[in-house]
């Protein structure tokens, strides 16, 4: 177990499962199908899209720039979002005192067995060892109580970007179960977002495709890549320096455009590399599009291909960037959609927690509740937990019950197993 | 020595030496004066204007969110400036296997004994201890030539923003020597900015004076605060809608302004409170002020006081603001540059750092010549070594020679004792 720490990871290893070739042509292509062999595929996808690349420690990653920047747009939105509730950001240390943490044993319970501790600096042993923050609140706690010497320094809400580590000994994945993450912690006045590091890993899952990765227009890098179509005897000076061109008029306009000039790859090649790591609208350009003045686009989310005219570039890029970002949501909500279940009562909870359903429930919302609604679904699957309540919330009607205890419900709240 | 690192820290503590009385008035103000307890001052300094709290593992410091928005500042700064360097954001894990730690040994060698080891999680022994970062590139290096199929594929320029530890057991001190820092580092094409970390400290060192921190207006979380004044029997109301309708003016023009409305404080403290934490300007408004429609501003950088109208409040504040600032950055270059000596020969060299100057030598730009310097110097005070070549080098005339070889010099560098 503990020996395994420190070996060359098996990502992409397999038993014998079915496997596609890889396309001859690029030399690229996935060897797992999103449907057959899923959790191949994501680790597959996630490396060849290089958003990461497996290290030398297992359950740690590299994020490579493909994903530091997805997580760069995602921490600036929301930060601004902390800011404007006048959460303030901070920086606690690393490391944490095995006082501080045994201090709320109940709460630290759960990480015990997942906390990594120092024990030796140099050569020298320490004499008590250092735990690695699994999380931050018991530190902060102790200071906040410092901090407010009366009711007019309330509320304190405070927030910090860092990273956190939790030796977990279950299978490690990338971006949702990984050993060191980054994550945004707020505390007190401000839930905690736990699931913000797995966001990606959940955006790679729901969007990817078997050609790789599929990235949503607002996160992603690189929004369109322009690659030059030369033909022989064709006036390839031209087609680059529209190439360029096009990149000029987009970056002017805001848009994250890139041209890949590269002339050891074939423009084959270069579209199967830029479909895999997920940039949303390719442009095209060869002697033809030249000739009449246009430029062929390519949609990463349908494969559809147009053709459209140089003149209004710029106005037809930012609608098919919004059209694709609008479809990927609406896809993904649809399917979303499929699988959450309404229910009112017990019995209809038991039956949609049986078919993994991601159930919608009135809830008196006491915590004594959802003890007894952990204890009494504890089983093979997980037991099942409250995940988070919706902001835009059903209407309520006066006298609904609670489906777990039977007293007035206060709020709709999502369920499901954890993991 | 390892017994002292979980222990409360004796911050502030004292032998007898002359100290201030705290003011009565505020039950704030520094009990350490600048020039006479250099180290105490600044401990108290960092602490009461609420950069850092000290923490119960010894070397490492908690950043308060007023240092924390100092960061942040400079990091916004910085990171626009490495992206327009076309260097690209990634993050590599903050555990390192043994093997890729000692791989690169000479490199590494001097931060041997700084390494922490993490040997445990949950209950059991790690079968190979995994070291935490003390700095990346051995670490990244080996991914590069993974990464680099090609000359194509070359420059490959990353940068990442983390926390690296190195376990000093030298006096730690905030921001300048602290066991756990954030920071960035580029590699390969890009130098590593080591010092950014500690510029907040260096920051406090130069600009603080016995009132406490003064921060330059660029870097300031609050740039403007307003204080009502008021009187028994006067306007109360008017004032603090005064004071208000400042904000909204200032805040609308993208000064970082903010009232502070507590009523469990007065005025008075309320001026040694902001002036403790650097405030660039201080508006305040009493009942003279709202009768002629004026404002008071008192500068914190050298307590000039000046009344003015409230008709171009807009167009003064941003005036004094930009005025602080240079004024900020002259003193402190004024200061510096007494600080530095040129020099051409050895023996200008020896006698300039026995009187702790930092020189700027003519150097012939070899790894082999700074081991010499360094193994020349070794002494009480530290070795001496090249600190940075400044970006606007000073004329360098033909058969210019190094200052220690004799050689052809290359360009101007820097040279000081290491701390």
């Amino acid at each position: 177990m503990a020996g395994d720490d420190v070996k060359k990871s098996d990502a992409n290893a397999s038993g014998g499962v079915k496997r596609k070739e890889v396309k001859k042509e690029t030399g690229l292509g996935l060897t797992n199908c999103k449907d057959d062999n899923f959790g191949e595929w994501y680790s597959e996808v996630v490396v060849n899209g290089e958003l990461i690349e497996y290290y030398d420690i297992s359950g740690c990653y590299i994020l490579r720039p493909w994903a530091m920047s997805i997580w760069e747009t995602m921490q600036k939105f929301f930060d601004v979002e902390i800011k404007k509730m006048n959460i303030q950001n901070c920086y606690f240390p690393l490391f944490v005192s095995p006082g501080v943490l045994q201090k709320e044993k109940d709460h630290v319970e759960g990480f015990a067995p997942e906390v990594a501790w120092v024990t030796k600096t140099g050569d020298s042993d320490l004499e008590v060892p250092i735990a690695i923050r699994p999380t931050s609140e018991t530190v902060m706690y102790p200071y906040y109580s410092k901090w407010i010497r009366g009711h007019r320094d309330l509320p304190l809400k405070l927030n910090q970007w860092c990273n956190v580590v939790r030796w977990e000994f279950s299978n490690p994945t990338p971006f949702i179960r990984s050993r060191e993450f980054l994550w945004q912690e707020g505390h007190t006045a401000f839930a905690t977002k736990e699931e913000a590091d797995a966001e990606i890993g959940v955006m790679v899952m729901v969007h990817g495709d078997d050609k790789g990765l599929v990235l949503p227009p607002k996160v992603a890098t690189v929004q369109v890549i322009i690659i030059p179509v030369p033909y022989k005897d064709a006036d390839t000076r031209g087609i680059f320096d529209a190439c360029a061109s096009a990149v000029d008029i987009l970056s002017g306009a805001g848009i994250r455009a890139k041209a890949d000039f590269r002339d050891n790859y074939s423009p084959g090649w270069k579209y199967s590399h830029w479909e895999m790591k997920g940039v949303p609208l390719r442009i095209e350009i060869g002697p033809k599009d030249l000739a009449n003045s246009q430029v062929r686009v390519v949609r990463r989310d349908n494969s559809l291909k147009i053709d459209i005219s140089r003149t209004n570039l710029v106005e037809h890029v930012k609608e098919m960037l919004n059209n694709i970002q609008h479809n990927l949501f609406d896809v993904a909500k649809q399917k979303r959609d499929a699988c959450v279940k309404t229910i009112r009562t017990w019995d209809e909870f038991v039956e949609a927690l049986s078919q993994k359903k991601l159930i919608l429930a009135p809830w008196c919302d006491e915590e004594e509740v959802e003890k007894g609604v952990k204890a009494r679904t504890k089983g093979e699957m997980g037991a099942a937990k409250s995940l988070c309540s919706p902001f835009d919330q059903p209407e309520l009607p006066e006298g609904t019950k609670c489906f777990a205890s039977g007293k007035p419900a206060k709020k709709w709240t999502y369920w499901g197993r954890s993991y």
